[in-house]
């Protein structure tokens, strides 16, 4: 803080308002003052502005309680600020366009084979795909968010690498920016699950929590004192890659024993007896199947302890409130979910301390890492508009 | 920000100044208005309210270069604000007055054996003689910061657990405020050195780094984008409690295999062949005379494996551009600090994408803890002097 001028002070109330409706959906104008600090006039002036903007629209709500007149619920408009978000997986590719407040107001995917793997073509069918979409739809984006399951460099997008894209050293950020010709944030795939989780999921209003997803890989994020913990040079820390077996399997990334290689994808095909190259259908079909089962935490064997072993480390290395479990981990069986909060609990003198750690599946499903992205790009242009 | 009023903002420059003196040391007014981004008149209004009140004073330097009126010098006063730190370990308990600068005006410490190491009689001691020490000095204390190695509670001082002292639920941030008569903030021993190391030491200036120590336990703390890292409630994680030798020996925190079994003070005594209870001194000794020897690296034999798969763990966790050593681990031969850099640079994946870590001894020597606790002490006090 130096000195403010009011114009400047009134650009951030906008934008903290803006946020607020973003994040938050539609709130009165009571609700909005109390919750900013602001006074009323102060926020009448800012959604006037805003609803001649077309950013916002004041309605009467749908059921109005009690006698005197309702107060108006200030609504955010989708189509006012609208960003494309892009998901880049191992197997698959998918965009969206995503509106203020967080609406996926149309989208698109299609599957990452042989040559359409490779970074060139990945951003040219982004940038056609997106293109057709926004024709389509009438939209237009002002800024992308792209997923990667690699190490990123958030400054300029650079991908250092992905292994299981076979991608290294790739400036995402900048060819992505080139083709689409918007401002482009990249972020690592688990970081923006976090993030997603932190602004729409069950992370929401948690000051410290611990997002974990398996895919091909392990990847985490961290909300620490309610913001994204980010590495030096913006790199995220890889939680997949911690060590937790010595003279264990080989990891891809050089090491030996990571924790990837005990609970991602193919150590569950292993744990469920499936081929090598069962694909993640199968998987997935497999897990259900065990619900039914009388004892699934004995049935995948191993895999649970490695599973327990790895979020004790989480729990104590953070010292979160809550930790989210996503991707392949949200179709585990909810028996095994209920051991491994159990075991956390015994084994962990953080969570003993914390009287407690929450152990939760994600419930964002399938778009979890599309949301995030949007986030991602919405984080710098929420401020100008 | 919302709206600042003059007043505040005259405060908040205020505490911006003394704070810049504090970490910074002497400095000229034309640096201290180039680092505040404030202009030359409002820095001279700041240093003669600062210099009136007595808490800094201007002088001419000692080696004033070039021609022309040489600029002047503003000091701060050490005795102007005076901070009481208490370190407490396992086997002695320390404690300093500390002054605006962070110089040590004077120090009293004493054994923790039996009887004297149990709360009460911690605090009591910890109270009387701080009473002698400002007493003879003429000085007097406004805040206090302690050092524990235990999970302390951030908002009240609770330590839940303290296991090396067999302290469990003790409120001893309460206990210290009621005793001394000031705020006292209480920090976990590894935490407090990250600040130290962070304001005074290897990590100044450091955006992102991992401070970790090893005493009888292992533990410790992390800068994450310029902020000291807290876990949820207060409680920091604790990175001596990763499982990394998953059947291997059972640690007092309940769970097995823990890092702190492999790296801390017990294990230094079994790859040195030293007696189980050969206390501290030897250890540190026979690491001195190891440094002679051929093959430093080859007598410790696994030590060192231990010590750099977590240190890849705690590379590839947090993604830091710099590690520092404490404590104990300050009294590893330099042949084995070099073996950790190259083997941790090859083995981490995040080491590699960021162009490699810089892993240091910590330099601050026996006082760290004692500073990192008058700095947990200076926190809130520089904004009110």
């Amino acid at each position: 803080m130096t000195v403010a001028r009011p114009d400047e002070v009134r650009r951030y109330n906008r934008a903290s308002l803006l946020r607020l409706l973003h994040t938050g959906g539609p709130a009165t104008r009571a609700a909005l003052a109390a919750e900013l600090g602001l006074n009323r006039s102060t926020i009448k002036m800012l959604v006037d502005g805003l609803a001649g903007d077309g950013v916002v629209e004041e309605k009467v709500p749908r059921l109005a309680q009690g006698a005197g007149r309702p107060s108006l619920l200030v609504l955010p408009q989708p189509q006012a600020v609208v960003v494309l978000a892009v998901d880049v997986q191992v197997e698959h590719a998918a965009i969206a366009l995503v509106g203020l407040g967080g609406q996926i107001l149309g989208r698109n995917s299609w599957n990452l084979r042989g040559r359409r793997r490779e970074p060139e073509e990945v951003v040219c069918h982004v940038a056609e795909s997106a293109a057709f979409l926004a024709q389509d739809l009438g939209l237009r984006p002002v800024a992308a968010g792209v997923s990667v399951p690699g190490i990123v460099r958030r400054s300029d997008g650079m991908v250092h690498g992905a292994a299981n894209l076979a991608w290294l050293d790739v400036p995402l950020g900048q060819r992505m920016g080139t083709a689409l010709g918007v401002p482009v944030a990249v972020g690592n795939d688990a970081e923006l699950g976090a993030l997603a989780e932190f602004v729409r999921g069950a992370g929401r209003g948690a000051s410290d929590a611990v997002f974990v997803s398996a895919d091909v890989g392990v990847g985490g994020g961290i909300i620490a004192q309610g913001a994204l913990l980010r590495g030096s040079a913006g790199y995220l820390g890889e939680i997949g890659h911690m060590t937790v077996h010595p003279g264990g399997r080989r990891c891809h990334c050089g090491n030996v024993g990571c924790w990837e290689t005990e609970v991602g994808e193919a150590a569950l095909r292993r744990a469920l007896g499936l081929v090598d190259d069962a694909p993640r259908g199968a998987i997935v079909a497999e897990l259900r199947e065990l619900r039914r089962d009388s004892d699934p935490v004995a049935r995948l064997g191993d895999y649970v302890d490695w599973l327990v072993l790895g979020l004790v480390n989480v729990v104590n290395v953070f010292g979160p409130e809550l930790v989210v479990l996503g991707d392949l981990f949200t179709a585990l069986p909810d028996a095994v979910v209920r051991r491994a909060r159990r075991e956390v609990h015994e084994r962990s003198m953080v969570s003993r301390a914390l009287g407690g750690v929450r152990i939760e599946k994600s419930a964002l499903g399938a778009d979890l890492k599309l949301l995030g992205a949007a986030e991602a790009a919405f984080g710098d242009v929420l401020a100008t508009v």
